[in-house]
């Protein structure tokens, strides 16, 4: 059997040219220190209303960015959450003005470990003078979520805009959500909450832990510095995404999705573009790890390895009620936020028990909140997939609190 | 920050010599091949009776091996089942005669990847004359559980055994209950499968994958001819550990254990042995990402990467049903092995949902079955920890299963 590892030769990802807002100023960090110049990319879509009183903004998760509704610039592929947003949707751009924008952290356009790090000298000048710098590569400082709702901060003040209508997001999204109502409660008259917690649980810390050693594990990481050689560390970054692809399903979901079906080695790499498996059995591997293995060598086409060491870290390090001696209530006591806490019943990674523990510590902080499980068995991922009954929760939730914003923006509305 | 690994020069197993019955004339395999020679490495306590009807045989888990109530000869620890199997313990070995052996494909003592591969011609001959062969690596014969309950079939036989009053085991050492029970009717009294299912899951299929993905994606695999260089694929065969690590625990036990408390970097490394943290912030690290290194960097010393493979696919393949079109029930009809499944509460890997198809086959099959729920936080591994009712589960079980056999050998039963 011939030995072959999955993603040995990827293209290193493309170039784009993102939409940005530039902060020359910097932003003062929760560790510190003084990140300058900050960029920010993001994405719009629909009007800000003469009141500039209907803005929502989508934050999004781990791997996500800012192209929420329209084709990704990269991968050729529908934004990632085209089924919410858009016109008619239940999050309305006829009626809304969207903003998304790329991480702090992120790479697809923010300041984020592959952005020049001019903390340092120059190293050179190019031709047309311009001085040129290594990457921040594992020197970017360590951010939290906070960090990246402050940068969000900082571009929706540039964008003019004196109180969000509403802020929404899955997963990480949902801890940038709890941030924002917690930091700038004036500013947020909604907030959505999904798939999410208050904390990020040792379990979750485990597997982000695991992902990243799969990556420091990759010589080809070679201590976060490879640019130096113009290669990525491919294998282990793959390897860190096919892990967290297992903990964004449910059983259930793989069950139905793959069960135990086999296929015939020769035509899934035909096919598929996937390599041969060292270890098939008479040229027949299971679906579901054809499946994996597609998800893996993807990914790394459009993500950065140290940009995933980074987010996943700002994850690790969630815990809301952490400047509370760990009261998650005290950080909304006063609100006047109206909250929407989703949950889907079968997502093991951000079980609802979590859920539960914010809308305990929401109600105790006697602050105005729903809680909706929604009964899926699609695993964390349900969030992104369809899943009629939780985007009637989010239509109806939006509608009602425009009513009670006082939100007159069209005959729609 | 400087960058290393968790697991940059570890040391390669050390040699062992291990009790073994060889079986020059090999094994049929369920992929057709002839294995030959055969060696299997086993370990027994107790005492066979004159009637040679006290016989329990052991069937261990993944990564276990036969040394379950003694020390272990590589790491020094005391043995996996010691709480379970001694004098007076539930598996009394006062009264029974207890054996367990070192898995086909395993790599302590049994014939494994790491065997000689005589099916090719020597390359070399030693001063004293000995051919010399290489290692099997992954041209090693894909093996089933089936094939593992072969060997071990033909050691029961070796050592004069006619019929095991009970067979037991957890996790893949429930899955060779299964195969024993069905295979061997007439030769099993009794059969305990703990923490086990009838068939490998999507999901389980999937972990298994991207740990064989990350032994794949290290450079120091080669293809598996890593004897070639004198290295292991160490930091490869850690990721996978540490992946596995978290799938063997639950939620609740790792919130319990470690929570989100920190550690400082420096105390930890000193203190464990650890290597630093590339994202350490401030020095601080999590205690549940400290256990994870150090479970994947002391797995490595004394765990072949090609047996990992070799066994992760055994237990991929097996699907109790698979040749019956899916009927869990038929390989039972007609047994009169009385059945005791055990699973437990928090166990995700091995969930109660799957010990109850077993259990609804077994009673469509008419057999003889028990089946306790075990009310547990400690996740999978439970079965390996201390759970007193599960404890008084297995000796009451076979305490009345040796009634019923009439088993009469001394005072105690």
């Amino acid at each position: 059997m011939e030995a072959r590892t999955l993603t040995d030769q990827p293209d290193t990802p493309p170039e784009v040219d993102h939409q940005r807002a530039v902060f020359p100023e910097g932003l003062s960090l929760d560790c510190g220190a003084l990140l300058a110049p900050v960029e920010i990319a993001y994405r719009t879509y629909g009007k800000l209303s003469e009141a500039g009183d209907n803005a929502i903004l989508i934050c999004h998760a781990l791997t996500g960015d800012q192209y929420v509704a329209e084709t990704h610039p990269v991968t050729g592929r529908p934004g990632w959450w085209e089924r919410m947003v858009g016109p008619g949707r239940p999050i309305d751009t006829d009626r809304f003005f969207v903003i998304c924008s790329n991480v702090l952290g992120g790479c697809m356009g923010s300041t984020g470990p592959r952005s020049p790090n001019l903390s340092r000298p120059a190293f050179d000048a190019r031709e047309d003078g311009d001085a040129v710098h290594e990457p921040w590569g594992t020197e970017f400082p360590p951010i939290t979520i906070r960090d990246m709702v402050r940068a969000q901060h900082t571009l929706v003040q540039r964008l003019g805009i004196k109180r969000l209508f509403a802020v929404i997001g899955g997963s990480m999204g949902g801890m940038q959500t709890l941030e924002w109502a917690a930091t700038y409660p004036e500013m947020v008259f909604a907030a959505i909450p999904i798939a999410t917690a208050p904390f990020h649980s040792a379990q979750n810390i485990a597997f982000n832990e695991v992902s990243r050693q799969a990556i420091f594990a990759d010589p080809d990481w070679r201590g976060g510095r490879y640019w130096e050689s113009g290669s990525i560390p491919a294998r282990g970054l793959a390897v860190a995404r096919m892990m967290a692809h297992i903990t964004y399903l449910s059983e259930e979901a793989l069950t139905r999705k793959f069960g135990r079906r086999i296929r015939r080695q020769s035509a899934s790499a035909e096919t598929s573009g996937d390599l041969e498996h060292p270890l098939s059995f008479f040229g027949e591997i299971f679906e579901v790890e054809s499946y994996l293995r597609h998800q893996g060598s993807s990914f790394v086409l459009r993500f950065d390895a140290n940009s995933y060491l980074t987010i996943t870290r700002a994850m690790d390090w969630m815990d809301i009620g952490a400047e509370h001696d760990g009261d998650y209530a005290a950080p909304f006591v006063g609100t006047r936020t109206r909250f929407c806490v989703v949950s889907f019943t079968s997502d093991w990674l951000f079980p609802t028990s979590q859920s539960r523990v914010l809308v305990r510590a929401l109600n105790r902080a006697a602050a105005n909140v729903s809680f909706v499980e929604i009964d899926s068995d699609k695993g964390h991922d349900a969030f992104l997939l369809d899943e009629p009954d939780f985007d009637r929760t989010i239509r109806g939730f939006i509608t009602g609190a425009a009513e009670h914003a006082g939100l007159h923006i069209g005959p729609k509305l």
